[in-house]
């Protein structure tokens, strides 16, 4: 007896089954390892989409070739098949199905370190999906920037576009139909000005002004593949405050400064430092007031695979090193509710020969 | 010594964290309900976007304020607090999170039922929110109607947009568009002709037909507010087969039969066989062979809120009864790999005083 494996989980909801299945659903259904084989389970509903489109090597069986329709009698049947005390399962494997499977007899323990610890590692191709959805995320980029620079300014301050004002919103769609026309999903693209962009997720709503910084984060991911690509600009139309200018400096700086650590076993929380150290340098302080938090609150960086937000983490308290196959953003910012904010983020590949290879081409400028 | 409540999830995937806390965010949070507080508590990175964005009633807390940053001591420290014993958590709760806190000594129960109940019934300004992303679909499905109509034939049975092929990818594109510039997120639209709509979830790809279905299931989501529409329409270019038009009758007949059945305390199971005893009488029978399953193999509908599908499930094995408050599609489909699928879904709100109310406004035809 030993154990296997165990997913329940939507494909569009848990990157882990989409990476071990290679197709994606709505609905949940079951993966499942076991001695020399890995199969999914489905219903009527996708058992034909399930046999086209699985990943090669995975059995597709339906619900009555494995004991169902009802999920714990398939989960029985799996373990008896394949002479199982148990699976091991991912750390977000559902409780509820964890209880009843238990209350079989059958151990659910969750993966000790991660269920794929080699979703952390990246391959050559699946860095080359990431950098097409990047290059999407460029190509919405450089549409904002052209619907920005088309703009005149008005004497309230607003931005006109063909004599109206233009909004969060509008150069959202611009940003975000650019990436669909080559194949993405936009899901959550931040355009926020002024105080908007003081908030590191506000995703911005409503007019937006001259002279005061305007934060396009662009995360795209890939209808086709499920691969993010991650990049962010800050841009002012018009003229910027003197401590807006400054803030840029200081966050290009410490972006290229982090670049410089990426290499093979250098400590995740170290980069962050260096990058913070720089920003201090320039004396941008961190903290919170009562207006809430200022300054750098927030890691530098994350890897990104099919999450957007993965494993390694750059940040002062993730304890682990970099690892050939890591891609990580770079994205220092600063908040000033005074202000505004600003970020600037790149995305560097650690290739398996231990080379930094900076994966974003797109050009750097907070004036336009 | 008593539960509480608590979630451990992102807004972005997780609806009742959605429902609980009025905002969404990429990376998950500890929202928790106890004796007369419900509070979230923030990361750096969000506490001063949930400070404005939180549902009235819900009380924003810094990881430090709770004994954090780190996790398991912040719900420890909860417990101890409000003097807990445990806490109900939702069904699909992190079994890690659930482990670790059993291991502290506290109970954790995944919610008998639901863990908000509630959901399931719609208030008139949550059916009023469905209804205005539904309005989105119906806007995004004309344009479509719009686009389809201007192509012409070529001899090779493809459809010709301004001298080129038009692809499922194309058409989507038109649609999410649409819909984008509406607030919409629009997260899996299908435009599948022929064979690729013989399967109810192939988003669709590659050159569009003449004379065979084009099958449109277009489900956006408010950015707003997170709340779903749900529409399909399947229409052909050109002359359809004698058997797609008696499909069509046949889907479209037992689409309006099931309306009829919607009503306080219908069973759901019965709303669906009334559907399917329609396309038997047709002649339209469900099995399997060994191309796979024909028929209608899916569910009737599904309950439509902050979740794409939720309860109640119009299906043969779900044992519920409708209450007023549902809101559901009711989309009856067939499906045969020999001449491709038809898919008619409206969406009915079953309001406070029981009237069944169709939200769906758009025209239903097969040829255009």
């Amino acid at each position: 007896m030993s154990s296997g494996k165990l997913i329940i989980a939507s494909g569009e909801a848990c990157a882990d089954l989409r990476y071990a299945s290679g197709f994606s659903t709505p609905d949940d259904f079951i993966w499942f390892a076991a001695q020399d084989i890995c199969g999914v389970v489905m219903s009527s509903l996708e058992y034909n989409r399930a046999k086209s489109a699985a990943a090669p090597g995975v059995s597709v069986f339906s619900e009555e070739e494995m004991g169902g329709p009802g999920r714990l009698e398939i989960i029985q049947h799996i373990a008896a098949a394949y002479r199982l005390s148990g699976f091991i399962v991912p750390e977000d494997f559902p409780l509820i199905w964890a209880d009843r499977i238990r209350s079989c007899g059958l151990t659910v323990t969750p993966a000790a370190e991660r269920f794929f610890p080699e979703r952390e590692f990246k391959s050559a191709r699946e860095a080359e999906q990431i950098t097409r959805s990047l290059r999407a995320a460029e190509a919405g980029c450089r549409r904002a920037f052209e619907v920005l620079r088309e703009t005149e300014i008005a004497s309230d301050g607003t931005l006109l576009r063909n004599g109206s004002v233009l909004t969060s919103e509008e150069l959202r769609f611009e940003i975000d139909s650019t990436m669909m026309k080559l194949g993405m999903l936009p899901t959550g693209t931040i355009c926020a000005g002024g105080f908007q962009g003081s908030q590191p997720h506000n995703a911005g709503s409503g007019p937006l002004y001259a002279h005061t910084p305007i934060v396009m984060d662009i995360f795209p991911r890939s209808a086709e593949n499920g691969y993010w690509g991650d990049l962010t600009r800050t841009v002012v139309r018009g003229k910027p405050k003197d401590i807006v200018k400054k803030a840029y400096d200081a966050v290009q700086e410490a972006r290229e400064t982090a670049k410089k650590y990426i290499s093979p076993d250098a400590a995740c929380a170290d980069i962050h430092k260096a990058a913070a150290a720089v920003l201090e340098k320039y004396g941008f302080y961190t903290g919170r007031n009562e207006k809430g938090d200022y300054g750098f609150f927030h890691g530098l960086g994350h890897g990104v695979g099919l999450d957007i937000h993965e494993l390694p983490r750059l940040s002062p308290r993730y304890p682990g090193k970099l690892k050939p196959g890591a891609v990580v953003t770079i994205e220092p910012g600063l908040y000033y509710p005074e202000w505004g904010g600003i970020r600037l983020e790149d995305m560097v590949f650690l290739d398996e020969t231990g080379n930094a290879r900076c994966l974003t081409q797109i050009e750097d400028f907070l004036i336009l």
